[in-house]
């Protein structure tokens, strides 16, 4: 049995929503207690979180990080676009859900092919690769690693960035506390303003902190009763290949058995008339120190660094281009009670093909 | 702008949310840290609670309360069927939403009109009334008593309980912290296996912690996705009045400027063949030292004492009448985020009038 949810019913609770709640976010001057927390997580609105001290901190600088790492091979997005896991044209004109290419190297190469922290400066617009360290896997921590006992030495030979560990605490004590247990993932991402993360909330939604280490980052968040404006299509697989390691990537569709992707058609909400006029996306800019709770099921497009649409000359802020260093804890979301079915009936509607139309 | 769900939509919803929660209730063997409430609330379902002690639970016997309230007067609802608050035919053959007869007398004539904690007897069958102290309008302490300071003397004289006041606290600190709030009511409910409260979820959600203090309590409960198959229509408002003091009560229609009451047609749940196949609804019977946590919006229906849908034979216990005493803390629901949102949605359908068929 499905059920689907009709337009006029859908505009209902995203209007309600919005009605109830405005675009408010609370900031919150220190990390609030387990009890504090867990309200907030009943609540379930973004909150900007201060004073979230990691080591990393202070200690991630460029140098620092390639000290530590040395020659140890580390897994790099790699997009002709900076668009890893985005919607793309491909050879034959159709749209694919493109994964990026992944390389292996140094963190002294890969800190190489990202951004220097000087003044903007333009990046050739072509033929000019785009790195990004996305891998999302839990590069950092694992749920392996939490299911493990210590005297099994934690799997921790699973990161590639052990040198790195003792600098990112493996769980937040107010949000394990809160949620009553370990992180599913804890992941770290190193990347310029090129690369950007196309809007999603997650078929397996995550409770996010998101804490930024260096450099900042920009967040436009919409809530999980918004997603019907953003055109969820399912789209064929396809990943960035290097044919030969001289050539230029190309997207090559993936074999009919990879299972096509449901994701939002909408590929810069920022562009003029791309969002309908009832929807609120809410704008959050995290710098160095500060942290997000990103509640589950909320829609999330990702930029950092100089960006023009959170223009950091407004805030009376230098332009320059600058690396963006973040950890996050992924937690997984209590689905007991509502919370599966309200996720379930917001993306419960038919979702056609991308390439019919 | 409004919206109806329709009926397959309904259905899908209280399938789904039976799917993924059952009809379990967690225990718990003693009271949870507000942190553990917290995240109890998020999830919203039933629970049973052990171990809350409050002083009424040693000295509340008839002869305390008689001998405390001494020659107070207390508010006390009357009906000639034990059903307060409950759709029944008036005189036009109509169905009303009728309120009790509100009656002035001593604890000591209230309690002799009671059940004795005697081995089963019948009651007489007709010209019978039945009183039942349910004055829920926060008859121990209201949200005055909370806003007011100490030195105002917290408007105590409000309440026609002021003597038994100590023996009940006017707010519990893991409900009141994780809640963050005080309670908006706290009521005592005193009664029989005669009197019943209709099956209702309250158009004014309340988070319900419900203690029993002696005596047992029957509740059966929906989850808020169940409203659908509950009949909800719009009844013209009455009350039970006695025309002279030595009358009968008669139910009268009240002026056409009463608004009209929306309340479910269901007038036993425990009928055969009134639920849908579908429904599933819990049963739990508190013991006196028990307490409930009846999350808001959750559909609930309340019999008390000897009752044969809950057959205290089966559990092996002797059949007996009894007085159930029973009190309980109202607090407001934390409506931001997504909560006022479903709620309204789940009884978003058009109501029609009762009497239209
Ligand atoms: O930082 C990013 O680019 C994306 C983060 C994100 O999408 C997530 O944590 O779910
Ligand atoms: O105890 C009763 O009879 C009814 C209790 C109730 O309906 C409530 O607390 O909302």
């Amino acid at each position: 049995m499905a059920t689907t949810l009709d337009l006029r019913t859908l505009q209902w609770l995203s209007k309600e929503y919005h009605d109830m709640n405005g675009t408010h976010y609370e900031t919150l001057d220190k990390p609030p207690s387990a009890l504090e927390f867990s309200r907030l997580v009943h609540i379930s609105r973004p909150v900007v979180i201060k004073g979230f001290e990691v080591h990393a901190l202070e200690r991630w600088t460029d140098e620092y990080l390639i000290e530590r790492m040395g020659d140890r091979k580390i897994s790099i997005a790699v997009t002709p676009n900076g668009r890893a896991d985005a919607i793309t044209p491909g050879p034959d004109g159709k749209l694919y859900f493109v994964e990026p290419h992944i390389q292996q190297m140094t963190m002294h190469n890969f800190l190489l092919s990202l951004a220097p922290n000087t003044e903007k400066m333009s990046w050739p617009a072509e033929n000019q690769e785009i790195c990004y360290l996305q891998s999302q896997n839990g590069n950092m921590y694992t749920s392996q690693f939490f299911e493990s006992s210590p005297d099994q030495e934690r799997q921790s030979e699973l990161s590639e960035f052990e040198p790195l560990k003792a600098d990112v605490p493996s769980e937040i004590p107010w949000c394990s506390q809160a949620f009553d247990r370990s992180p599913d993932a804890v992941n770290l991402w190193i990347g310029d303003s090129r690369s950007v993360t196309s809007i999603h909330s997650g078929s397996d939604p995550y409770e996010n902190i998101y804490t930024v280490i260096r450099g900042t980052k920009h967040f436009t968040l919409l809530p999980p009763t918004d997603g019907w404006y953003l055109q969820e299509r399912i789209y064929p697989h396809a990943t960035y290949t290097r044919p030969s390691p001289v050539s230029t990537l190309t997207t090559t569709p993936s074999p009919l058995t990879t299972s096509p992707i449901r994701w939002s058609s909408i590929l810069n909400p920022h562009l003029p008339d791309t969002l309908p006029r009832e929807a609120h996306p809410m704008h959050i800019s995290l710098k160095a120190g500060e942290t997000l709770y990103l509640p589950a099921g909320w829609w999330h497009h990702v930029r950092q660094g100089l960006d023009e649409n959170f223009s950091n000359a407004e805030r009376g802020e230098e332009l320059k281009e600058e690396k963006t260093i973040a950890v996050n804890w992924w937690y997984d979301f209590e689905g007991r009670g509502m919370g599966w079915v309200w996720l379930n009936l917001l993306r419960s509607g038919d979702v056609p093909y991308g390439n019919t139309t």
